[in-house]
Parts: C-alpha cells; structure tokens; sequence
C-alpha cells in the first residue's frame, strides 16, 4: 500500500510532513510513501531520520507549491506543477492508494474532484471527520464542503458516512442519525424530512435513527452524523469555541491562587487524560468522501502527531477498499432518486 | 410595570414560579406581578413568604394548563383558558407590560404570534437569549423559531437583535455578526450573502462587523450573533454539549485519586467561579422579538433563581421600552425590501 504526501502543504511543512511521515512508518512499517515537494529541503530532513533513510520512500521534485492563500480557481489554473497537484496526480494514474495533504483546503478539495473525479451515483462530496464525545468517538459530514444539500446529497453523505465509520472507527454496524432541531417526524425543514423518509425505508441496510440534536453529538448518541455543510461547518467550530472557552476559563482558574496553583498540580494527571482525549492531534485527518480515490485534509498548523494520525486514516481507507465498499453499498440500496420520488408521491397522496 | 407570569409552565410550577417571583420582586421592588394559575396552589406558596404576601401581586385563577407535550395547533385551540394564554391575554388587553412562562415553547409562541400579533414591518418572530463568551456575554438569534430564513428575515432579526442587546445589556452601540462557514464575502449561500449586502449598506445606523464562525460565538467576537433557527438551535445545543462533555470529563478526572480530590478541594473556588461564569441561570429568558408584545421564555426545568433572571429579562425590555425602540429603529432604516431589490438589480448587472 502506498500513499502520497503533499510534502510542501501546512504551516509548518515540509518538516512536520516528514516527521509524520516518520511516525507512521513506525506504527505501520510495510507503508510505502511518496513524498512529493523541494527535494533540496525534503532529502536534509529525511537524513535525519533513520526510520525513512531505510523506508521504501520515493520523492518527486517539485519547487512549486499551492499557497494557503489562493482560491480553488486560481490553483486549479495555475498549480498543475504543484505538489498538491502532482501528488494528488498519482492517485488518479494509480500509482497511490491516497494523498495526504496538509495545505489549502479549498484547492485540494478542487483538484481532488477534478483529478479523481466522483464515484458513480454520488454528486458531491462532503468532508468527513470524528470528534472525541461522551462515549468514544463518532464522525459528523459534511463539515463544510455543501452549503447547501437536498434530500439525495444527504441520503449519500448517511451511506458514505456509515461505511466510513465502519472502515476507519472499526464498528460493525456503526448507528447513524440526521441533525436536525428537533426529533419528532414534523421537524425541521423539507430536505432533512425527506431525507429521513428514504433512510427509514433503507432502514434494512444500516442502522438509522432518525433525528438527532446539536447536544447529541458530543453525547454520542449515534457513531455518524449527517447533515448539509452549512451547519455541519457551525456545530463542528462552536464545539471547538465552547471548549477553547472552557480550556480559557479553567487555565485562569487553575492559576488564580496558590493554593490552586498547588491544586492542579494533584489534579494534573487526570486532566492531562482529558486533554488527551479532546486532543485534536488526534482527530485529524477530514476526508473527501465522494470523490472516486482516497483524499485525506490534516489540519494546517497539526504538528507531525496529527499528520501522522491523518495518514492512519487515509492508510485504513486504503487496505479496507473504502472507495469499493461505497460501490457496493450503493449498489445494495439502490437507487436513491427512485425511493425519493416514491416519498415525494406518498407525501402527495 | 406590570408583568403577568404563567404560573402553572415548568417542570417545577407553581413552587418554583412563586419562589422566582419572590426573587424578583427582591431585586426590583416597584415590579408588580400578575399571577394566572390554579389559585388554591399558588396562594399557600405565596403565604409562606414574606415578600410576595406585602407586594402588589394579583393571582388570576385558571385550573387549566398547557401540557409540555400539546402541539402547538392543539394548544391554540383548547388552551383558551389556560394559564398561558390568560396571561398572554394580559398583554394583548394592555393589563400587563410584558409575560414570562416557563411551558410549552412551541404553544408559547403560536399564542404570542397571534394573541399579540407582530410588529409592524417584521415578517416572523425570532427566539434570542444571552449566553456566556470569553469576553463577557453576548445573544444570538434566531435560536429555532424559523427553520428557514431569507435574507430579508435576517436583516430584520439583526435589527431587532442589535435594539435587544442595547436594552438588555446595556451596551451603547452593539457590534453584529451573521453566522456563516467563512468569513470571505462570497462564502455562505444566498441568503446569509444578500443578508450581509444589506447590512452592509445600512451600516451607519448599527455596528455590523460582517460575517463571523462557529467558533466566534464563544469567542464574543461581536455582541450580537444572527443566523436562522436551524444553524442557530444546532448552535446553540451543540455549545450546551460540548459544555456537558468536558465537564463530565473533568468530574472524573477529579474523582480518579485520592490526590486529584485532594486537588480539586484546592481548586474548588476557581472552579466554582467558572461554574457561575457559565450557570445556564444566568441566561435563562429566552425572548421572542418581533411579537408586538414582550412575551419570555425561561428554561422549563429552570430553579427559582433561572426564572427571577428570566423575570429580569421582561423587566428591561419593558422598562427601556424594546417595542417602542424596534419600531424607531424600522422607521430610521426605512424599508429592508427596498435596499434587497437594489441589491439584486446590483448583483444582476
């Protein structure tokens, strides 16, 4: 299995890209890497390293990268020698099983839809993540690539996201429910009840469970939850917001008094676990699900922790055949446009 | 002023009305309140205290109340008589300033909408309540009155939410955000855009500071926050999750040692001050602007100390006058369609 790395994507690239590249070697020797990025900064770095001098590394030299800065138009026109580009190039012509980028998600995102182009059956793709919550973990979409979605853009992002905590989380039957701001059948607007309506009628295949609130996702009501870019983008950065302001308010606390002071040095280990557990090092890695080859998008400014975790991702996607396993999941169902148009007449008569 | 309480709404009505009552009438004095409720429950609560028994308080006897599970159309018809909408009645007739319930919300805004009917120029109520930031506190709305919102209604909440937080939190020119999923002109859908035009353009009567994210709720990047009732209500639980999540975390933490017990003893009034920073209480008074009547909402499960805070709420709107000063602020920006279809004609050519 091989995986592409856009060396020259993210704040602090290329040498958080080859440190994480290091990392992930470790936890997964067989790995085989392409770095592709400046070779007169990559190679230094990868001297360094004993783990990568003697791993089945290849780099391609580019001096050209996409800035966080330009606008998917822009990079798409002009990047066609970009390390994002190019590195998303050997996916498309084969010769990787994924890319890992860390720079501009706009861009990636265009290139990756350009250069891999869709699965069949599926018309957008959403960003995918997990998130730590009360019970473990689960995995919201679409984090912010949709603005707006319909009803059948839903009932894909439920199946795609179903399959993917199934790859990646392990679940054997992951449950999944639509955000919505309220659970009762009635609520919310037109899309998201029309979108409930065919995945209660698909019910067989997985494990729906109708709608659920913004306070279940952090309670970890169900392992996937769906819903359009638009909010799935505000729920995703006010949890983060709520619990910068906590981190805010409880590091003042901690060091208002002495005695506090003396405090949190007891109390230390146990909120160090908490911190480990809401680390978002850990969460990293958002994928395109979607789009016909695996693109995984690590937090620009993670450090070689988090883009580690972000190539686990794309390497489970990768040896659990994620892209095929939608195939076959939509193969299953069915169509969904036939299902829709049945509610719509249902709903009619 | 006169404020008429719907004494019989809340998990824990009438004990925890009177006793908010009490509360209220301790902190402003010169407050007289109507009660509507089942007489022989209320008197002996108010019997028992000091303050209420001396006040100008009425009760309004009704063994009639709106059940937390009535849907809202049920509620409007068989709720004639009930505790609710007597004490809605109250502003409708003029016998009262301003009514606050802890019941029903969804039967307590179709009642307000149509015993109070709307402010001129305003198409469609908006729910807005205060919630704590790191800066201080600020409001957001629509909270879930409107699962679908157009750029026109925005405009309108932005103008009644910047009037809410002049008059409730003192605040002399409030700055104002809209929600979105970037903070770049052309991010968002349509109608957060046209909404953000229009502001734009009117700008010289209020301090609108653009688009803003999730994550600037939390961060009190503006004092007030508008977005639609879908984005806003998945906001807003998902911060009360997150909120939920890491203070569950933290308990555990220290309770996992006998020095992390320790520990947190040490911490406790840091921690506590944190506690109140952020007690829902607090905030408690959830207000439906745009009702041409002031008609709050406070937390069905709420204590004595969350309603006298909502009590509060429906005393600064009708002692600033808050109808009276939306109204003004329509007549100074002159009509909102108008500024829309230039802005249309403008994008069109």
């Amino acid at each position: 299995m091989r995986l592409a790395l856009d060396a020259m994507g993210g704040d602090h690239a290329p040498e958080m890209v080859v440190r994480g590249a290091e990392l992930a070697i470790e936890r997964q020797p067989d790995l085989e890497l392409v770095m592709v990025g400046d070779s007169a900064r990559i190679q230094p770095l990868i001297d360094t390293t004993t783990r990568l001098k003697s791993a089945d590394l290849r780099i391609i030299h580019t001096d050209k990268a996409v800035l966080p800065s330009d606008k998917p138009s822009i990079a798409l026109r002009s990047g066609r020698d970009s390390s994002m580009r190019l590195a998303i190039n050997l996916v498309a012509d084969g010769e990787a099983d994924g890319i890992v980028s860390a720079g501009n998600t706009g861009a990636l995102m265009a290139m990756s839809k350009i250069a891999l182009k869709m699965v069949p059956q599926i018309d957008r793709p959403a960003i995918a993540s997990f998130f730590p919550t009360m019970r473990g973990e689960s995995c919201m979409l679409d984090l912010g690539a949709n603005v707006e979605c319909d009803a059948e853009n839903l009932v894909q992002f439920a199946l795609m996201g179903e399959v993917f905590a199934r790859i990646v989380a392990g679940l054997e039957r992951p449950t999944v429910g639509l955000l919505n701001v309220g659970s009762e059948e009635q609520k919310g607007h037109a899309e998201v009840r029309e979108a409930a309506a065919v995945l209660r009628e698909i019910k067989g295949h997985f494990d729906f469970k109708g709608f659920v609130e913004g306070d279940d996702i952090t309670a970890g009501t169900v392992d996937v939850i769906v819903t359009d870019g638009f909010s799935g983008n505000i729920a995703l950065k006010t949890a983060e917001g709520t619990s910068r302001m906590m981190t805010h308010f409880l590091r003042h606390a901690f060091k208002s008094t002495l005695l506090a002071k003396i405090g949190y040095l007891l109390c230390r280990p146990g909120i160090e676990h908490v911190r480990q557990r809401m680390d978002p090092r850990r969460y990293n890695g958002a994928v395109f699900l979607g789009v016909n080859g695996i693109a995984v998008k690590s937090h620009g400014g993670t450090d070689e922790l988090g883009f580690a975790n972000a190539i686990g991702v794309a390497a489970d996607m990768a040896r659990y055949g994620f892209i095929d396993r939608v195939m076959e999941e939509l193969e299953t169902v069915g169509p969904i446009q036939a299902s829709l148009s049945t509610n719509d007449k249902a709903a009619a008569s």
